[in-house]
């Protein structure tokens, strides 16, 4: 790739093509779970470039706002959340959810014309979303099946992954690599593995793909050897900008992913598993509380997972030996995240050496770039939420059967839709 | 404020406007405890962006000079204290407190020619000072009340800030933010605060100031609602170029800091109790030497607070929503810092939003600018140390009475003047 | 020195002249015993500012790469390590030791084409040696006598420096600072220091030099006095680029070093003692293990030593004082590595005041600059490895003896000849 066209891509802060792009979707902000009550303490909230913090009124309201006071540039981390807003330590100045000052001890009248940096919230799906764009530009909700379905459906956990956030990106859009580093953990995952489709994913890397662009994104269509007169077919749907969802290896659990750049050498994964017409059970919760398969287990009152850069992913080369773990890592998030990260904060991609099973990642990146350079403009991918309602898949086909055409009903976030999960 | 002007302010290495200016003033450079021998090990002493070492020689003369060797720059930090020098455990060169090479081993006769930057040093307040600027221009040394009395009455301590040094000296000069961070402090210091004037701080936050231009630097007189009839007056000094003396609140002993940069993005918070006529209690200097009041329980071994940016300032958030400590962080001094770091190593001040209580703050930069731009005339302010001959107050007068004209003889500090300190 | 010859001198990256210059010889890369077995994990090689990953294959062949997979840049120390090659664990690329991509499972066709950059090596003295310069300038490999005798006979530990390496290379040119820093160790080291070789070194700092420069480099001559008539001299051998034998002091194992960037802020330092013609004995060998010596006690599971410069290398100023440790820091590797690191990464030499006993110091700085700059030139010092046959010594001669012309049958590195080790 060209250093320029590089640069487009892994630029999010304010003012970079990238940057202007992102901010005309709504932004994963942070975990309801994080300002679960009102006045709870303010937490921050790094996001592409910037520095917020989130807080939650007296009356339950979430709001997303500047850290810093317009007074003398100190954090409100350190301020007081309490009767309707949140109130500088140092001189007294108070805010609302949407950055008005209310009140400023020393010069009353002066209050209302003093105002920091707001963004407005929606919450959806165990999510406070912002919009970060022009107000008259600001689009529907999201509406991703694991958006609208009962809390009770859906687990989501996030990472701080220390690499840019289109390195995370493009594992999350290849299906190539599970047949290498989750290879054995396809043995060892607790949740529900199908024995057909392990043989399958083992049994052929040389994974064939078809890329089909659409309005939210991409169906990427990944091939592999199946049966006598089948083909094993792996669908992975990526909607703009950061959304992938992970093609079933069971009767599990969908799963899907969200990659936002916290700067450009930080990002949040964020890891989601849902049913779209049940609750997760009992034990299902509690593996992925306990950082099983897609999530990884976070020093605790941090989003830092214990396996790390730092201390080289507690990597055990006697397991990796053993074939108990491809690379040594535990866990797919962490195996991903190891192999993410070794590249540096932001990988030279003018070195790589692509093949054809990067066809969907080259796509997606060329769809980006596209897309930034036209960061301005009305009609982008996936600005209306009902370009959301697809699912992944994972199914056997007979040769000669059309998959694109199946995917078209069979791919519908409808609930009347049976999951085909293979 | 213009971001060439702030430039100016925030910039104190050799060379630079701020950096001449400063070394125009003895600049306090290490406690004299912390050499408190002849022939005691040496002491690294970063200030204004030089790397420096204090040591004491045999005959207990104290000397603040270069900390690398002259011959191959290796540290005299690991150099042998001895025989009325230092001596770089290299090759054995050896140099007095003046920076004179009196040995050179191995060419002896080369040794005369050699020496390595060395500053003028006096002891007086329990504080080694040093001048770091052209000979002829060396003023008087100090003689802030607190430097004069005997060390009996006096307790000083300093800590590292990671902050430049004008936001640290700003939030001296600044009483409006004590009716905030410090509220409920007012309720659990240990060191006897007046009733009455709690009830005054906590009572009007809406601080009108009224600056005196002098000599020394300003005398700030801030007004609070008092008893009927009556005003509350804070009054602060800042003197020429990082001295405050804090208005008290009480009978307990005066305070006063130092605010020395350590280089752009640190700097040294000095902190500074005294009675001009009395020694302090056992029991005064056994709560400050366990860091209560101004001062800060430190990390053994160092001048780091044990309370500090990588913890959050250990950040209380259950005794903050119980109104123990107002922003959750505990003690005055870190209650500062944790504002004052929150800022950022340098706080962009372009993006500040000043009010009428910034009045002083406000003075206080234009007079360091304009005294930093003329910082090789003969005229700076506070050169003569007579013009430190004043002390801070707080004192309820009746709302005609003229409080500068009360302040004139009231402040000086002079035995016989009482207290103010209401 | 002039800042633009100070810059060659210190910067070893790919295509600056000392860079190119250090990759015309066998560059010591790792001990064989981090790569002991075949199909073991492979280890990180930083190595002249250059990134690469050592290996052994199934076949026992060591290999050292780029640490990075040709495809899309992921570390390949999170490679699989067996069946003839090292695997990525991204999408299973795997190399051979010669770099060669063998299996590129998604497009096997694709393959042969594709390669990594990778040194060819050699393995003598316990040392994988790569040579990391154009092919067809290759030389045989390094011939020192420590390489050549059995490995009964030596003893090698690296360790992590966190300098230029040039700071380092300097310390081990230099006789003259054993008389300082190393002035209490003769008395305390293990290993049978010479009682009259004590005396000299500790009674005369002021060594005169004489400088014989040759075909390997620099045989440098450091007089003292001796007995009454006689000169005791000190005889090091610097050998192109960063060889170093260090003079005896007594009936106890040759010793020498390896100066070598890891990048040009830090280097390895390579620790070797040795026997031309026995074995080290087991008491010998334990107390090197223990960090005796040249030796320094490391972090376990890294080349990090223990005392280091975070911790101002555990410093004891009462051992100090007590005439112990000279510095207060304890062994012979530690005492330099902390006044060499003490420096700062990259000294500044514009600002040295060098002297007569910098005389081998001045003229290997110029002989590595001259190099440096003919560093393309086919006729560079120390190319035959025959050069490399010579030896340090420490001996007694009479004054008016010729010590260049003893040496030069004396110091010959041939088993016949005894060792003088005064």
């Amino acid at each position: 790739m060209r250093k320029d066209m590089a640069e487009v891509l892994v630029r999010t802060g304010p003012g970079t093509p990238m940057g202007r792009l992102m901010r005309r979707y709504w932004v994963p902000a942070l975990l309801q779970s994080e300002i679960s009550e009102p006045d709870c303490p303010p937490v921050r909230v790094p996001l592409l470039g910037e520095r917020l913090l989130a807080f939650r009124d007296s009356q339950g309201q979430a709001g997303v706002v500047d850290e810093f006071c317009a007074h003398r540039r100190s954090s409100l981390f350190f301020g007081r959340n309490e009767e309707g807003g949140l109130r500088c330590s140092y001189h007294g100045w108070k805010y609302g959810v949407d950055g008005q000052c209310i009140e400023l001890p020393s010069e009353p009248q002066t209050a209302p014309k003093v105002r920091i940096k707001a963004y407005p919230c929606v919450e959806r799906g165990g999510i406070v979303w912002i919009y970060m764009g022009p107000a008259d530009l600001k689009p529907a909700p999201p509406e991703l099946e694991w958006c609208m379905v009962p809390d009770s459906h859906r687990y989501i956990s996030k990472r701080w992954q220390e690499s840019n956030y289109l390195q995370g990106m493009e594992g999350g859009i290849d299906t190539t690599h599970v047949s290498f580093v989750h290879r054995y953990e396809l043995d060892r995952d607790a949740l529900h593995m199908n024995a057909a489709c392990k043989k399958y994913i083992k049994g052929d890397p040389n994974v064939v793909f078809t890329v089909q662009e659409n309005a939210s994104g991409m169906t990427i269509f990944g091939r592999r050897k199946g049966e006598e007169g089948s083909w094993y077919w792996r669908i992975t749907q990526w909607i703009f900008p950061w959304f992938t969802l992970v093609p079933p290896t069971g009767p599990h659990p969908l799963a899907g992913h969200m990659w936002v750049p916290i700067d450009d050498e930080n990002c949040w994964t964020w890891n989601i598993n849902y049913y779209p017409t049940q609750p997760l059970s009992v034990e299902e919760t509690r593996e992925m509380e306990a950082g099983k398969g897609i999530h990884a287990p976070l020093i605790g009152g941090s989003f830092r997972p214990v396996a790390n850069k730092s201390n080289d992913y507690l990597i055990d080369r006697q397991a990796q030996k053993a074939r108990v773990m491809f690379s040594g890592v535990d866990g797919l998030g962490m195996q991903d995240a190891s192999l993410q990260e070794s590249m540096g904060p932001i990988v030279d991609r003018s070195l790589e050496r692509l093949v054809q099973t990067d066809k969907a990642i080259v796509m997606a990146r060329r769809r980006l770039h596209e897309a930034a350079l036209a960061a301005d403009a009305r009609n982008l991918p996936a600005l209306d939420p009902k370009e959301h309602h697809v699912r992944s898949a994972s199914v056997l086909l007979e040769k000669d059967a059309d998959v694109q055409s199946w995917a078209r009903e069979a791919l519908v976030a409808d609930q009347r839709n049976p999951l085909y999960s293979l």
